[in-house]
């Protein structure tokens, strides 16, 4: 089958979607259960496997009152059922009355299965910047 | 061609081997030279291209004394002509008269070109630990 960057891109969004919604139920759909699916959170250790990786996802989602995201693609490949996608998240998430802005560079990794992409990797890690937090 | 672990495992080892001599020569040689090749290293930017990347490399060895790593796999994969690594480094540096320990998370996917394994994306995060650094 002849894959297009289109549906990776929608994959993608829909990963950020579900991260935004604070929904593990619309995290658990865009993820691959095979067991070699690995998350690198910013500065976490390796969740490998699904169960420690849906439970790395409650407990962000737990301690998380809201996030927002603006996703910048930097890249899109596929590989025959792989595809490949580079972007940076600029995030926004909101810390007792304040919003707190920041960067992390993602390499996202899917795969072809039942007739949709799903994240089989998602590596995030802090961009550090000079500019000063938002108020 | 059907490809086997043992020789990406090999090429994942003079990666670090490059990085260990200090060797933009040896550097060069493991890297894809494609367009849309990218690196990240912890904190950084993302450096696409192989002028960006090597010029990481060169600023990087330019300011490392010594450096060595222990490098733990935590997975391969092969798909077609992609590979995909999955390792925890294990990095000591000299900065003045002492060795300073740290963690890096790396996602490294290589490429089938020319008849070898090319590195065509490097993704290294810091590993948050609550170890104290080594004398």
């Amino acid at each position: 089958m002849e894959h297009n960057c289109e549906a990776v891109r929608e994959a993608n969004v829909s990963f950020y979607r579900a991260f935004e919604m604070l929904d593990i139920k619309r995290m658990e759909d865009i993820w691959s259960k095979g067991d070699y699916i690995k998350c690198i959170h910013p500065g976490w250790p390796v969740c490998a496997g699904w169960v420690e990786v849906r439970d790395s996802w409650v407990l962000i989602f737990n301690h998380t009152r809201a996030i927002k995201f603006s996703i910048d693609l930097l890249d899109i490949r596929i590989l025959g059922d792989w595809a490949y996608v580079v972007c940076m998240e600029s995030i926004s998430t909101q810390e007792q009355e304040a919003w707190v802005d920041g960067k992390v560079l993602a390499t996202n990794l899917f795969e072809w299965r039942g007739g949709q992409w799903q994240v089989f990797h998602h590596h995030g890690s802090p961009l550090v910047t000079n500019e000063a937090p938002a108020a």
